[in-house]
């Protein structure tokens, strides 16, 4: 099989699934989701994965009537029925299925959804190009909630531009991408925006400063601004599905290529423990 | 019948029809609605809603396959359906079912749909107490999206601390509320934020505007702040639903009062204009 769905207790072909109409996600945006790349059947850094997805449910006060074991059990039992080298585990939770009233429902149970669809890798070796945009998102972007409208407007207007993410700033500071954290090398240290409320703390972006521990290379946690993003020695965009990508133009200038060897140690070092964890 | 439901051309009770797993409704809040009071069968000022459903739709680039219109002639034939006094009738449209993927699905069609359940009017000579909090959502206000988590969070906070209402404020400068928007009466004069993309162009603000036309009361649509706000000789709440509502707390201070007569004239102006559109 190819892929599967799963709705409150029922799994299926995810055509054959079906929402009712009275989910707070279909309406309220009322939900939290994550999304973990799979190889051989099993999700790398699933923990971090799951352990976000609770923060993310405290942090708009759903609680979820499973544990993370039986969660975590239920979402390896879905991708054991797939048999794609590559899968994209997707999975949501929503505050519950009730009349439309904005303050929290009082007897409903929380929705979970999942689907596990085939997926594929990008090719890391080739650089991307990236354009820029002011963030008018919401102040909780740390939240991985469903409320995605700006990040898909940014993301289709950066591939109309051709481009494969759009970076976004707020009054010039950094924060991150439509779908992605951004990072910068600069004098042989890597430089990314703290994780406060602008942006999500990614797991790719996790693994990346892990591997700048593993190899030495000074981390800098702190906001940075476009100046800065233009003048960088390189620029690594990371997330979960492309793990980390160079960007050589912004806007349609060159930027970066000036420490080729340190950010493919990185994106290697990324990929590589993508790989091990993953090899069945 | 009490109510009804409707989903891409399917009429039937709202707990038969089902949403499928791949509306982008569902998973990435990619969509916009619009919300009816209607009395006798009759939807107060559907033509604004509908205009102002065709301006959400133009600012997220969603393309309708239908017209003003016909949509209208869906909205009466579903409202016809029902036979309660009061009804609330609400419609939203995605941009369509498609696998996940952020940038616009080349080939998917907007998903209508639409509910229409039984409603009841609020008692507008209650006045209401409010709390207010940081304004955190985007900066794209003005567009009815689905993306309502920060609403949600502020209408939950409002209900538990005994509030009818969230009034929000970006460094002190009023916004709206959670869900609608608010004024103030100060020397005989109406003040109310600007439409600019942090607050919604609300219908019922804009018939409050219209009623202090007809009855000569000045008004002034300009930036104004809590300190303001807490001062007000009447703070007026209005929304579709609740048309303009008389607030006395705020944050547990009592607030308002000193103009009784003129905010009177003004909520009576507002319904009594909905209780004559809707005279069957």
């Amino acid at each position: 099989m190819k892929e599967i769905g799963y709705y409150c207790g029922k799994t299926a072909p995810i055509e054959e699934l079906s929402i009712p109409m009275t989910d707070r996600a279909v309406y309220f945006g009322d939900g939290v989701y994550e999304f973990c790349i799979c190889r051989n059947g099993v999700a790398f850094r699933m923990d971090d994965h799951i352990n976000r997805f609770w923060n993310s449910m405290t942090a708009i006060r759903i609680q979820p009537d499973f544990s993370k074991e039986k969660l975590k059990a239920l979402l390896c039992g879905l991708l054991a029925k797939v048999d794609n080298e590559i899968s994209a585990l997707y999975w949501q939770i929503s505050r519950g299925a009730a009349p439309r009233a904005h303050a929290f429902p009082k007897d409903a149970h929380p929705c979970l959804y999942v689907t596990v669809t085939p997926s594929r890798l990008s090719d890391l070796q080739k650089p991307i190009r990236c354009m820029t945009k002011p963030d008018i998102r919401f102040l909780m972007c740390n939240i991985k909630t469903i409320d995605l409208l700006p990040a898909i407007l940014a993301s289709q207007e950066a591939e109309e531009a051709g481009c494969t993410e759009c970076i976004l700033h707020r009054d010039g500071r950094v924060t991150e991408c439509a779908h992605s954290n951004v990072s910068i090398l600069r004098d042989g240290r890597l430089i990314t925006a703290p994780t406060d409320n602008l942006i999500l703390p990614g797991i790719a972006r996790d693994r990346l400063l892990a591997a700048c521990r593993r190899h030495q290379i000074p981390v800098e946690e702190r906001p940075y601004f476009l100046e800065e993003l233009m003048a960088a020695d390189e620029i690594i965009v990371t997330s979960t599905s492309k793990f980390a990508l160079r960007c050589t133009e912004i806007d349609g200038k060159p930027v970066g290529g000036r420490d080729q060897a340190r950010i493919e140690l990185l994106q290697n070092a990324v990929y590589q423990e993508f790989l091990e964890e993953t090899n069945a």
